[in-house]
């Protein structure tokens, strides 16, 4: 791979009887890859970025046309669109994802914004670089999690991209496919390789490297895209044991001792994690029945008023809910919708995964559900299943749920940039009172759906989990993404503290967002 | 059920011990209702309409209290964003359908938008009678597909409504809280309650019955609600043979003898069905390559420009294709999609249907994939399996695939309503030529994916199939929707014919539609 462009510039073209005799053998290699792919439940995601007219569309319709289009999807993109724009920047890259066995072609994507903005110096360098440094980490999260990612970027010279659009521009027929701006983005053209050449070598040490291509010759180029392609699958399907997003898992992990075996990563000395925190908590803390009725009221009453400003400002909440059985999530969760116009908030209860949420990435159906501007969304259990439910059972290989930490911090860090306020609460209660409380479900009628073998099993696992939730807050405890502890033993007590936490936090987010 | 509102003012007030002691049975037994239903897969949809301040909200709420708020997702609309305001006025209501087993609840759903339009006499009555007419369609495909649907239209007496705003009004901390517009609508209100009268009289006909709560008294309302919601889902329960969606079938029909059986229904005699159409094709038609080649090119280009000028004007474009096996889809697709940007299509190829889409009406996964305005959504197979292979395999019984053909006119009535160019192609090959071409498909390796033992079996059904393709077309041809039958056996033919068939509607839709 070559970081000059100049350099791939001016290979031979491909003869016309040559590339009529390698199409046979290369389509067959081809869609034999794609079905072993398919098998292998591995996703697939291509990325073409490059010079306007360098052959990118044709290229797509070319591998749609070579293998079997019932897997493939094309995604391509332009400015984002007002509900796009109402999320963090990567929302729409996240709701795309190809699912396992599915190849996704993604045109004018991720990198397509920065390289734009830049050339027309409408963003700073260094947040330019920031934005190589998030796409790093987001292709990273893909890698990491068993997709392919293949990154192809098509070239053209100065003088053929002037041709091109000298030869469009002078048929009326197709002089309007010259899109406005199309010569002004000639005459940056420098600017716009200089740059180009700066990503295709800073993202270079990311986890996919590129293929540079140059697009003069539409056989030599659309060979080349094929081989590569066809080779990288071939690559990726002989890796002898790939990490596939959300299998489950047999073989499982002792967390006590591997929890103390985490390495101090960049991001964990960052975060000075402190671990311990909820031994410290005191669960004997109550509320008085009056003093919470009146508290309860007043404390509806000013988050209706505090919600109703956040909306006129378009500050989106997410709101985190994680707590043993029978911690008292739903009851906390119902106190605090009650003072929530019902068409501002949604609460997403977090069960097994449907199947075509297993086939993706398993933070995909998080980044779904993320709200519009000025409303709220409330998880019910949530991401933290990855470091909770998943590390314990060992539904998560050790890697999986040790990387997850990273990757969540990594979610929570766009949102909070995107200026979401997020806040995640763990409702602690003992042993004893989990135990009271689920005697207490198995004699009320109509609590006993509440209870199930389930919840017997997890208790069994009571110290596990325990130490999983330590790591949890310690490792994923931020300022602007913080964790809550609230002592849970007494549902009084723990609604008024959930109720005054979201007052609190939006009181402040208010503050600081200008009118 | 009493058609007059005023009847139903000035029920007594429920004491609070009665209330108090009512409670625990009743949420024992909505429990109990809701576990049973998640068991036997039923989708429930409760819709709240009527006055402002009638309690709708805290109703909500309740249910949410009293029930396992897992299995509820409450939906609350507004005007409609600009994403829903480039689709049909259905596709949000459509979007958000419960699935098997949960429980939807809708505030300010169908019903608000009709009734607020004609009350500010933004509508005329021809036009608010029609959209009451598309909801009892859109209702009665829901209840015939296994939806319980329950309405609950929740009434406050004119007085009462103006002292609950005088109450908000005198208070600074709730003065906020009466949306603009809110005394404006209440100087409406003898014409609000003339026109609620007359749509709770009109829906009545429809499959759901309305239960009217006044809604002054809270603890009264709330139990009269919640015990018409229970005896609902029990009633529901009993049903001795509900019709799931899209649940599978053993039983299989004899399509043969039943596609005669069909009753001239109203929508069948306006359609004046004439079968017999596939029999009459000449299949010997022929292209010469030459003529192909020129042909293919040049209405590519074309197709590129109207497909632009379309996009100015936000014409929106749905193209169906349905063939036998090998029949050509695929290839007939591609060189459309040659002529189009890949920024503004999207293939959407219809495989057995997720989970997900498995819990919902079969309708569902088509209707959100419908496209924005101004874009192209090509379906590669389609809405009609519900009555080509789910007919002859027995997958739909016959009560459902029967009546799919009145609800899929429905549907392509609302998506031509909203505008929406639509074809059917149906691309018809002969049993001598698709056998040539299943030997070629185990010939050519690379195309060895394109063929299973599936259309082997599928073979052996020609006959029933053809008999489901006549119906179809017969009954679900309209001059708006229209199907395109398509002579297959020569591929340079049907690719020729789909692509002028496409560029010709365009330009009368171009033509009808103002710049």
């Amino acid at each position: 791979m070559s970081a000059s462009f100049e350099d791939i510039e001016g290979r031979g073209k491909t003869k016309k009887s040559e590339y009529k005799d390698a199409i046979p053998d290369l389509r067959n290699e081809l869609v034999a890859a794609q079905q072993a792919l398919l098998k292998a439940r591995r996703p697939v995601m291509v990325v073409f970025a490059g010079v306007d007219g360098a052959g990118k569309h044709e290229m797509v319709n070319t591998l749609n046309a070579w293998m079997d289009p019932r897997g493939i999807m094309t995604h391509a993109y332009v400015e984002p669109n007002p509900l796009e724009k109402e999320r963090p920047l990567f929302w729409r890259y996240w709701r795309d994802l190809a699912g396992n066995g599915q190849i996704g072609l993604y045109l004018s994507a991720w990198y397509s914004r920065p390289l734009l903005l830049r050339v027309h110096r409408q963003i700073s360098k260094d947040l330019f670089n920031q934005h190589l440094r998030e796409i790093e980490k987001f292709e990273q999260t893909l890698c990491e999690n068993g997709v392919i990612l293949i990154k192809i970027w098509m070239h053209l010279g100065k003088k053929d991209q002037r041709k091109r659009l000298e030869k469009l521009s002078s048929d009326p027929n197709t002089e309007w496919q010259v899109k406005p701006g199309a010569w002004e983005n000639w005459g940056h053209y420098d600017r716009f390789i200089e740059l180009s050449e700066e990503i295709v070598q800073k993202s270079a040490k990311g986890p996919s490297p590129w293929l540079i291509v140059d697009g003069k010759h539409k056989r030599t180029r659309t060979l080349r895209v094929a081989r590569e392609i066809l080779s990288r699958l071939e690559a990726a399907l002989e890796t002898p044991e790939p990490v596939l997003a959300n299998a489950a898992r047999t073989s499982k992990g002792s967390p006590k001792r591997l929890s103390k075996g985490l390495s101090m990563s960049a991001w964990n000395r960052r975060m000075k994690p402190k671990r311990g925190q909820l031994a410290k908590m005191d669960l004997s803390k109550t509320l008085e029945r009056d003093l919470y009725k009146k508290n309860l009221k007043s404390l509806q009453r000013k988050l209706y008023q505090l919600q109703h400003q956040a909306k006129l400002k378009k500050i989106s909440t997410v709101l985190v809910f994680e707590g043993q059985d029978a911690a008292g999530k739903g009851g906390a969760i119902r106190r605090l919708v009650q003072g929530l116009d019902a068409q501002e908030y949604s609460v997403i209860p977090i069960a097994a995964p449907t199947d075509e949420e297993k086939a993706h990435h398993y933070l995909w159906r998080f980044w779904r559900h993320l709200p519009r501007a000025g409303r709220v969304t409330i998880f019910d259990r949530s991401w933290y299943g990855r470091v909770l439910v998943e590390r314990v059972e060992g539904f998560a290989r050790i890697p999986e749920w040790q990387r997850a930490y990273a990757e969540i911090n990594e979610f929570e860090h766009q949102l909070c940039d995107h200026g979401t306020v997020l806040i995640k609460f763990w409702i602690q209660i003992d042993k004893d009172e989990q135990l009271r409380r689920f005697e207490e479900r198995k004699k009320t009628p109509y609590k006993q759906w509440k209870i199930t073998e389930e919840d017997w099993r997890n208790r069994k696992q009571w110290d596990a989990y325990a130490a999983a939730v330590d790591d949890m807050v310690a490792l994923t405890h931020a300022p602007k993404a913080p964790w809550v502890l609230v002592e849970g033993n007494d549902k009084a007590h723990a609604r008024i503290k959930v109720l005054e936490t979201v007052c609190q936090h939006l009181e402040v987010a208010l503050k600081q967002t200008p009118g």
